[in-house]
């Protein structure tokens, strides 16, 4: 039987956080640096806790301004700091609660900086390795990110998405393309299940490419939000696809 | 046979944590709101494992501008929680160590707005026990910290300062009265040595009060900060007196 | 014939800045200490000047994380500074846009503060007229802010609110009051049209006190912002009293 | 007869800003984003107003942790709108000290991104223009903050190091090479005497460039800031070259 993590970005602000709990089976809770603040951080925790979802440290780069979406040109030791300093905070949070810490997922920029320096990517993986290594590192599917956290034997998740296009190699059209992003939602759930069901997507130029869907972003944040939540997850069992944490 | 520790707070950048960590036996070392950085939480670290210096976690304000120094109005759950926030934010530089936490002191104006305010007090102190209820509280002594510390069953250390004056009922001189501090060499060893010995300080109306001396804070900043450390350190060894973590 | 200012703190961050721009005649600019960036200041200026709305000031204690709501015990130096501060950044966005500032309001805990402290007020009242003699400050009827103000012969604009109730001493009931918010449309109606047309206002004490009413608050944030904008807006008008700024 | 400016970084955090004020001619002043607060800049105007030195606003990137010193990928807008909201901030301060604002010059990484990228040299050109057409720019020589700041009719300033070494095509030596400084204060000397009396450097390949030297910088940090400022003012004084601000 196939099955799919939901993942989805909380605790940054956004209204939707309790909504969205229903229907994801793991949460990214932001931790301070791009967004959230130590008060967010164990109201999320506390609303995981309650609705069974897993928990993740979601570090980004120090840039409230921005939403930690602007790349900063940082050394692989600026990014060990700033990833181990994100999860022990908001290990304080998950610990006070009795919870257990399941998993982490960079942000933004940082996430897709990780995606492709090797040397980013594996000084994130020692970070999380040597808080914990036990936990799950949640990166971009087919990336250095994952290269990385498996090289040193950390247990990974490939993460797809259902709004966003890909290119024949298997990376992310970059958002400055026009057609980066799918808007349609029939073709998302399309999308979704081509990677979940038969671990394949359609390239931006209709080649069939493999691609390993282990978990599947949900975005926390704009008007349609909850509603996109609630119709993949309908379409996901309707298909049969097991919905379960990774 | 009398003994005392020597805390300082540390990682707040300042030039002489090497230095001074000769003289020491427990660091509290800052945690990013009042001062540091997640680099500077490594590098402290580090050293004070190096070193054997007793790690402490030192939550702050969330005030690099005013350096933690501002009182600011905040709420018994702010405390809570921004006190959380920075002991797991430490701890997984501790942790990625190999190391152990060992203590929390509150820095600045949050310390001093927790050694006169029970809830802010009882809000720390319970962070300190969710977190790790193993963990021992510094704080002022006779103060509101100590009191709640206590409350709640956490392991305490009550702290002294040669370089204050104190008041007739324990508490310390505010900054605002000209004789707040003390700056001759031999009346500040003198004040030590009577708190350690005889567990009595002479107040400013020169009183002789009860006082429990478990460990004496030594200053990071200023220029004499490690002369200062190392004259003490002499004097305390020549009184015979063990000067050793709580 | 009767007249009142209609202002809003805009630039903070909620969606509603655009619309509400229609029904205001002056527009308080955050500048990026409690709210606000760089970013947001540039492009509030631009609709301020599209929508011909009197553009002011709107600094605020330097607390991105708790909103500027948190009370901080800061000196009149601080407060000077970071008033001329904030104000000096909003100028650049003004200059650059060929526009003129008209007024500067402190936002959150410093607004309350100034208007219970004499010495912030004239710190802050100095801030204003040693940047700009001929700007104009908006602070709460009656309080030390306009005493201040008008002792240093700043112009003032003395400030009234819809839904909040006041004491018998012309006071703001506090937010720890269950009685300190108006939330009926009616009574907000009825409380702002005694306040313009006859200067005065029902104290929660049930006793008809004096108040001096120049400039309205409407809030920019919650869901009805926008219609209570226009209510009120269609109300004053129904009464012929001008909507103009001060 | 010869002349040259002597500018130097201020109000950054170090220690000797009032020393180094008797040797320099213009001060970049911090204006709060890469370092500095409201506090220091108030303070810097003022004693740059009682040495007579010229004043400068020194924007940085928001980066206080990394002191503006890591390049962060930013577009032309946000470049304009962090240049106007730091050169306004640091104007409220000229303008309540009833100074005058001399000069712009950027810091740090934002420096260096704009001595290469023609569009963001443009964009912090245009934010330069727009507050005050009659500022004055200083830019790397012959970088594309020069072009920029000419081809909109700025006045600029073509600033040089006596402690970078340059290449065959006039640019720095990144500072990841290893012959990027000069240590040898004779060697020092020598190049920024070349420079200013010939228009010359040799470059790191012995090669004989032009160069156009119309501001020297001085460092305002490091134990021989100071030391190396007086030195350098009396060998050019000895060399019969005018010191004196552009």
């Amino acid at each position: 039987m196939q099955s799919i993590d939901l993942n989805c970005d909380l605790g940054e602000g956004f209204e939707n956080d309790s909504l969205l709990m229903n229907y994801i089976t793991s949460a990214n809770i932001a931790c301070g640096f791009h967004a959230g603040s130590a008060k967010t951080m164990q109201q999320t925790v506390a609303m995981a806790v309650k609705k069974g979802v897993a928990i993740g440290a979601h570090p980004g780069l120090p840039d409230l301004q921005n939403f930690g979406r602007k790349q900063m040109q940082i050394s692989p030791a600026d990014a060990y700091q700033m990833t181990l300093y994100q999860i022990g905070a908001l290990y304080g949070f998950v610990k006070a609660a009795g919870a257990r810490l399941h998993h982490v997922k960079l942000h933004g920029a940082l996430y897709n900086m990780a995606a492709k320096s090797s040397g980013l990517a594996m000084a994130t993986a020692e970070a999380v390795r040597d808080f914990d290594p036990s936990l799950i590192l949640y990166g971009l599917a087919g990336s250095e990110m994952i290269k990385a956290a498996e090289s040193i034997r950390l247990k990974t998740a490939s993460e797809v998405f259902a709004d966003r296009s890909y290119q024949d190699d298997g990376t992310l059209t970059p958002r400055s393309q026009t057609n980066a992003l799918i808007t349609l939602e029939n073709e998302m759930t399309a999308q979704v299940l081509l990677m979940i069901k038969h671990g394949q997507v359609k390239s931006v130029n209709q080649n069939i490419i493999p691609i390993k869907a282990e978990t599947l972003c949900l975005h926390g944040d704009g008007e349609h939000a909850v509603a996109f939540a609630r119709m993949i997850h309908e379409e996901l069992q309707k298909e049969d696809i097991v919905i379960k944490v990774v």
